[in-house]
């Protein structure tokens, strides 16, 4: 990695914004809902897929058909119900610290999220990152969304740096594992709630606890002079 | 230990019933109206232990002055949230199973958790545990709490068997260093969110996803003729 180019690809919920428990709940509600039960922490586990990826994946686990009347419906109530529990949600310590030094320092940087603008936008705006200025791609701009790279693969490219000179910051094995395909470095951050030896296992080179504990630390992963 | 008399004492939220999320996302909820601002998965990494211990080493950790005001305050705005939440609440894949086992098999068994009965009382009744007939030792009869060893021994006492010989069921790591402190051997359940490695860390010997995992592994643990 050429070090005075790394260049950092975030991702956006558990990462940069503390709303992954109210997405995990409003998740086991609307499957509650359609009848499909499910325990909470085996949904926790796949949260940071893309939704359709998501929904796919658990329908196949628990035996129900996986039609798009069905799908449409899950993605609508867990969007409804994450509205009634995301009054409380707010950017993760040291977060808005961690970007405004990197664009001190002239380090590019990227937002790549599974989500979708509309819910991604009110996030944003909290971090106070504006997306006409700060690339964010976004689920409804790629094909596939993680554990594909696709996502931090377009980040890279928007930035017009190399992605095999960037760092993925993110606190999912999801965001892992498409760092790894991507050939990027995986960094892997405690805030979504996955244990630390999960992260590593799912190729995170290095953990820290939130971004507040990675800018303490940001010497260790993309020091410059 | 005696294979015939070992004996199993459960944890509740989070090994026995699917509750650890509504609570952490309730401990969230009471922590902002009070103006506390801690990250839900610290709070998630916390559950498990005593009420009153938890949030003296939250208020701790976040610098917050600790009064019994405060304290009343935030235990009767978890207690409200927690109701509100807890309306999908349900046992765990294989809880009943695996209970109903025990029972077949006249292996002793009974429950210990950090809650409180008034709070216990609706899942024992979703499990089908008459607390008349099966011992339920809650916060309530011991004077100290997880991560002290106290709630496990007095199951045991309670059962009259030797907590040597006995296992302790968790979810929490709170769960397997009480188990260690009181020389019972502790078997982590990844049902209430934790990773595989953060349990066998805090001495977990055997781990298992939920109560029907264990139960289809019962004889890893407790083989008997």
């Amino acid at each position: 990695m050429n070090r005075n180019k790394t260049a950092f690809l975030f991702d956006l919920d558990g990462t940069l914004i503390d709303s992954v428990y109210q997405h995990v709940l409003a998740w086991k509600s609307s499957l509650d809902e359609e009848g499909i039960p499910l325990s909470v922490w085996r949904i926790h586990r796949k949260i940071g897929m893309s939704g359709g990826l998501f929904t796919n994946i658990l329908l196949r686990e628990t035996g129900f058909d996986s039609t798009p009347e069905r799908l449409e419906r899950l993605r609508f109530r867990h969007a409804e119900t994450y509205k009634a529990l995301s009054a409380g949600v707010r950017p993760l310590p040291g977060a808005r610290e961690l970007l405004d030094y990197l664009t001190a320092q002239g380090t590019p940087w990227a937002i790549a999220t599974s989500g979708r603008m509309e819910t991604a936008e009110h996030n944003l705006a909290a971090l106070g990152v504006d997306p006409t200025i700060v690339p964010v791609v976004t689920r409804d701009q790629v094909k596939y969304a993680k554990p594909d790279p696709d996502l931090f693969i377009t980040a890279a490219a928007r930035l017009g740096v190399d992605i095999r000179d960037s760092l993925v910051l993110g606190d999912s094995i999801w965001d892992m594992i498409a760092a790894q395909r991507a050939r990027a470095l995986g960094v892997g951050l405690l805030s979504g709630g996955y244990g630390e030896e999960e992260l590593a296992r799912a190729g995170a080179f290095r953990v820290y606890a939130d971004p507040a504990d990675l800018l303490n630390h940001i010497d260790e992963v993309a020091a410059r002079i």
